[in-house]
């Protein structure tokens, strides 16, 4: 059976129209699917008008327990439920949820020697079976980037890796297209120009591409992850913009990430 | 086959420890259940925070854009999730929903010629064949007081009701027991008196004491609600504290009220 998995960025959830022309797209995509979001704008004004301060570090938002707080209101609230309500509208039958609902994602705080990240987890463990059976109920899931670890304590987890940790573990029971969108076109081979797309990547061809140095630095970790979710058992992983979700999924736009 | 739907207002909700030794019983509660909770103070300090202002006509919150914002996020995003992990903590399987997931709870925006209340929801309709399939697959629901019409609308909609709805249509298929907890330990005789508790009402006593003027004017609505909740198949309804949830459930504590 497929199941497609899709992860949208805060790109598409910040805009109110790319969004909801979006969700018309999800709502028509055959067979069972599962959404996953991230966090968006919301989250960094929420917490500018609370006085929360975001500490970064390289880049990375540091969750204190105030932070904790406000990305549980803005992920798992505000943004999930808004989704829910809107695919509910597209007949479809989404249910919201977080890795602490029905225990469906099972993380640790990240611990590291050199730097605390704060309330973040890293994923230890999938509840295929709870979620498997939702699926077969016919509904639609919609996670928020937030898990737990067991004993009481939510965790900010980033979606990108929710995505992928939800694929491969429902690799066992379906056949799995991930779809991770997200600005740019595709894997370009001009970082410049969005007609660069290269349609197809196998193993043999990322290889090729490394050594030519032809592919941008930045979407290298994207692509190491992606063949990882190929190796332990996902169909297909395609990378491209989220307006474009029919021809993601029909290989005619975006590039699709193939076992070989 | 049995079903215990309870009701925790804001005096759980905003006291830690209570909240904690109130999810050590329910988590122990035998059998199929739902927890509906309410909203809290966090919704208003939250809302101060943002600087949007709350309106109150008459006691009622007026639920304007910014505030279904905030109820949305404090209701569906913190207080959910986090009674969500904090039972899953003490190994009870639970899932958090509005009642836009998966359509469980369908209404309508409310008109009033007279005042317009905002976004507030008044209840259509219960998905019971979701609902059960769900509590037939042992997982205990949590719903936090946010609805949706169908269209894509969220609406805030009274906890109590939504207790009363989800009664209502799954005494269909279960034997359900209804608790409203509130501060007080019971319907009392002397609202003064925690200790005049009437252990339990029938139709018939009830026109007695609301003859004699014993039963207190506050407790006229909750009572009639709790009839209501009767004639339309409810199993039995309790009226108590949170803190003592087992003896409530088994008969020694609190207000049971009874078809005869």
């Amino acid at each position: 059976m497929e199941l497609s998995i899709i992860k949208i960025g805060g790109n598409i959830i910040d805009d109110e129209a790319k969004l909801s022309s979006f969700l018309d797209a999800f709502a028509k995509v055959k067979g069972k699917k599962i959404l996953v979001h991230g966090g968006g704008k919301l989250a960094t004004k929420v917490a500018e008008g609370l006085g929360v301060q975001q500490q970064m570090v390289d880049g990375r938002r540091i969750t204190d327990a105030e932070t904790l707080k406000i990305v549980t209101m803005v992920y798992a609230g505000t943004i999930n439920k808004n989704i829910v309500a809107q695919l509910q509208a597209r007949r479809c039958e989404a249910i919201g949820l977080t890795g602490a609902d029905g225990n469906a994602i099972l993380s640790h705080k990240r611990t590291n020697a050199s730097l605390d990240y704060g309330f973040v987890g890293d994923v230890d463990q999938v509840n295929s079976s709870l979620l498997t059976s939702m699926l077969l109920l016919d509904k639609t899931l919609v996670f928020a980037p937030i898990t737990h670890d067991g004993k009481g304590q939510l965790l900010n987890t980033n979606a990108d890796t929710i995505a992928q940790e939800l694929a491969r573990a429902l690799s066992m029971t379906f056949t799995v297209s991930l779809v991770y969108s997200f600005e740019k076109a595709g894997v370009l081979m001009d970082a410049e120009d969005e007609s660069s797309v290269i349609p197809t990547i196998s193993p043999t061809s990322y290889a090729e591409l490394k050594e030519k140095k032809v592919i941008f630095a930045g979407m290298i970790p994207k692509l190491d992850n992606a063949f990882a979710a190929l190796k332990s058992g996902v169909g297909k992983v395609i990378i491209g913009k989220a307006e474009e979700l029919p021809q993601l999924l029909a290989g005619t736009s975006g590039t699709t990430i193939l076992h070989e």
